[in-house]
């Protein structure tokens, strides 16, 4: 089995994490994406990481030429939707980084091309598989809360210093689309309720020359049976602070409370002595995951339909931050 | 000085805390507020903690005869307005529970009363007194997380089983407006920015028998200068879980982020190692900051304005749960 990645913008490191052991692909070629974007970085780390695949400049050339079996597509936000429906209707399986497209439009016509193509797309909502996101949704699976009611998510990076292509809400898509599409899949994915609107807000200000980077989001959802989620999503952690991220959930159910908090997770209902810290659940590659699918081996934990509704979420609230109004589905 | 509480059903412990000490006002008389309302256990526990107050069925018999300086208003919530305005217009001030009321139209009136009055009004708003709010309060206006951008803010409560008054939105008034009230606040008192329009969503479902009592709920608020600021509230807190709430609020700046969480408070910046926790500032009985007022001693944390800006920013939170639409202001 063959893997081509496309673009070295987004986390072509899940890739690689899937490409160790028995029966694992082959990594046969990298490309850029998106005019202007270098892959010099992608191919010293195949190297490093003792692979050798084929650089071309073209990825139209690289998928006529090597036919993979899939395609990993990370370019510039705004190429996913074009750069995967390509691949896909010359029927190659498509990992492709989130949010799947920059525009409802695209996403439309990605979901079409999808549907006619007989192949396997899964978004890197790669979150999911983290050890305490994955207990969470685990243990809500399991009753351990009872319905869930109200769930409030956090997503807080580092700015740094970002490449142009983040400073351009063309080419960037969006901090809700970019940071938030994780925090609203766990609303999703955890809460197990169909979106119903969306209210959010976004602001650029203070955001150290990131042209249109919004620097801070806030996003209300409502879901089906009355549940309601939060996600709360800024660039404002401190550069000196330990590690990129501080991901969160919280969701409040009829039996009880669980919560994600700085990588561990912690549950209280009424069979337990307080707020217990839960054993986690293994983590597992993503990309392995949807090898498996591809194989024929079994359901990726990401369907291509969670990837197109986690997209289309996330571009409904920075329209609704866009617009000031409240967006339904 | 002489103090007078009518009604039962709000958080009368306050006043009991602020009257000790030399100078302490004397607690005259006690009267129901609301037709129905009982004040058995108000007396009884006037008595065990060592007052005598004078008992009366008829308030405005009590506060004819009695006279006191101050009148403490925690009758049922659709009542605070009515009985606030009235000791208002006897010239005496009002310590009184929030919401200060629980229809836009009653607190219009009372602001109009209190306009004319020349005393002086404090809604019990109790929990900026509490020593981690207080003291997130103070790092924030001493800079440590420069430009407040983004906060989330929670209240989670034991439902237990509650009083008929709390069963009816005539009486209650609705869970924004009684538990959300003070995470509202710190959200404008921390933030210190202008209310600008609030989205909202709430739910009666899974309520156990509470007839009206809406179990969750979710605010989300916009704010001068593109601050931005959820609320999530519920009674979901397991049973036996230790203490009756889980308080909290994170705000995260220009400069760094502060969180309050389980009584104690975190500050993270370029000049902290990590997340560290604060020293706490000293609490202080909010009745007798009130009172100090009172007596012409200085400013008391919370101003009458402040106490018709929770009330009306819960109102409005709720009057956008119950549209489903953005209110401005």
């Amino acid at each position: 089995m063959k893997v081509c990645i496309i673009g070295a913008t987004g986390h072509t490191g899940y890739v690689f994490e899937g490409l160790s052991g028995e029966d694992a692909p082959v990594l046969a070629g990298i490309a850029p994406g998106s005019p202007g974007e270098s892959i010099d970085g992608l191919y010293r780390d195949s190297i490093d990481r003792g692979f050798s695949p084929e650089r071309f400049d073209d990825y139209m050339e690289m998928l006529s030429k090597l036919k993979p079996d899939i395609a990993a597509v990370a370019c510039y936000f705004s190429d996913h939707a074009k750069v995967a429906a390509q691949a896909l209707k010359m029927g190659i399986h498509v990992f492709v980084e989130k949010p799947v497209a920059t525009t409802l439009e695209d996403l439309e016509m990605l979901k079409e091309v999808h549907r006619d193509s007989g192949v396997h797309l899964c978004a890197m909502l790669g979150l999911r598989y983290e050890p305490s996101f994955r207990t969470a949704w685990k243990a809500v699976k399991d009753g351990k809360i009872g319905s869930v009611r109200l769930m409030s998510a956090q997503k807080s990076y580092k700015l740094g210093s970002r490449q142009d292509n983040f400073k351009k809400r063309e080419t960037y898509g969006g901090t809700i689309p970019w940071v938030g599409s994780h925090a609203i899949d766990w609303l999703y994915w955890i809460g197990g309720e169909k979106f119903e609107s969306v209210r959010a807000a976004h602001s650029t200000m203070h955001n150290r020359d990131h042209g249109e980077l919004e620097m801070s989001a806030l996003c209300h959802f409502t879901f089906s049976n009355q549940v309601f989620g939060s996600v709360n999503i800024d660039y404002l952690r401190p550069s000196r602070a330990a590690g990129h991220g501080d991901d969160r959930i919280r969701a409040a159910g009829t039996e009880g409370v669980i919560e994600v908090r700085g990588g561990k997770i912690y549950l209280m209902n009424n069979d337990t002595d307080g707020m217990i810290e839960l054993p986690l659940e293994d983590g597992q590659p993503i990309f392995a995951d949807f090898v498996k699918q591809v194989k024929g081996q079994g359901e990726c934990l990401i369907s291509a339909g969670d990837s197109f509704m986690i997209t289309e979420a996330s571009l409904k609230a920075r329209q609704s931050a866009d617009e000031n109004r409240i967006i339904v589905f």
